[in-house]
């Protein structure tokens, strides 16, 4: 049997990504959140876990440990999981994507992408408490996601998965391309 | 009648933009090359057009004018043309897309996307003389685009079409993509 298939999940604020996350759940494979580790490291630390408190712990971590910080925290847990495939979501910048691609041989990196319009739509009538409230609020979270290297991520995906369209039409497309690695055997 | 919709064509290097381009030309519709303000420059400055002046040049007139200095030159030849569409070509950064969406009220940025193994198949095959030889100088020169912003760019296009098909593929997913926007009238 092949090694199994670490599939990374990249996509700017309200492009669908968490539709790729819940998805891959559903059908029993594995999700490592980035965030969860450092909400552990917070925790470990006596930290409030705010964004405030999270938000600067982690630049703190990529300060101290390098730009990969989080992503070689992950490894063990994705090294750990014994499904055909396993999720990695919250990948942000390609010293990232780099991690990944060299520890595991079959990482593919799935890039999920919606008009800017489109994800305003969806982000605002969401309307979580974390959720840009004008245009302004939107452009500026896209601002923080694409300093970050978000856009060099995206625009290296292996696999673009377009979401202008309804919740049905992109888990359908998320289903194929599941189906697709899952056939490379 | 509504006012002409300028078109930004971005993509990293082997994505199919050049066909966008050649699409848009052959329907009758004018493109602006931004490159091409670059090279009209370096005749007004008695410099050969050499890659090493042009790059040079193109720096130069970014330190000196500022991130958007090419964009701003080519929006004089944008406001003269008087077809209902009209491309522009070479868009690499936001803040080149942030001028020109000042400038025209209907500016729509389309994205072409295709894996980095399809890219660089197809620039691999092409075998002209500035394509990368082996991944390392294909590597090389996605990390000079993404330097620019081209990252940026992509990850906030209007429209994504995903290239990895064939030649007729993407061309019909052009000319689907230039309906839709002259029928939005």
């Amino acid at each position: 049997m092949r090694d199994k298939v670490v599939v990374g999940i990249a996509g700017m604020p309200g492009s669908g990504k968490a539709v790729f996350r819940k998805t891959l759940q559903k059908m029993g494979y594995p999700v490592v959140i980035m965030g969860d580790e450092v909400r552990e490291e917070a925790k470990r630390r006596n930290l409030e876990p705010t964004p405030e408190n999270l938000g600067t712990l982690m630049l703190n971590l990529r300060e101290t440990e390098g730009p990969a910080a989080i992503a070689k925290r992950c490894i063990p847990k994705l090294e750990k999981a014994t499904e055909k495939i396993v999720g990695i979501d919250g990948i942000r910048s390609l010293p990232e994507v780099h991690e990944f691609k060299k520890h595991f041989p079959r990482f593919l990196l799935v890039a999920i992408h919606a008009s800017p319009k489109k994800r305003y739509q969806r982000l605002f009538r969401r309307r979580r408490s974390d959720d840009p409230q004008n245009w302004e609020t939107f452009m500026e979270r896209d601002t923080r996601e694409l300093g970050v290297g978000m856009g060099n991520v995206i625009a290296t995906a292996d696999q673009m998965i377009v979401n202008e369209g309804t919740f049905t039409q992109l888990k359908t497309r998320i289903k194929k391309v599941l189906k697709e690695i899952l056939e490379d055997e």
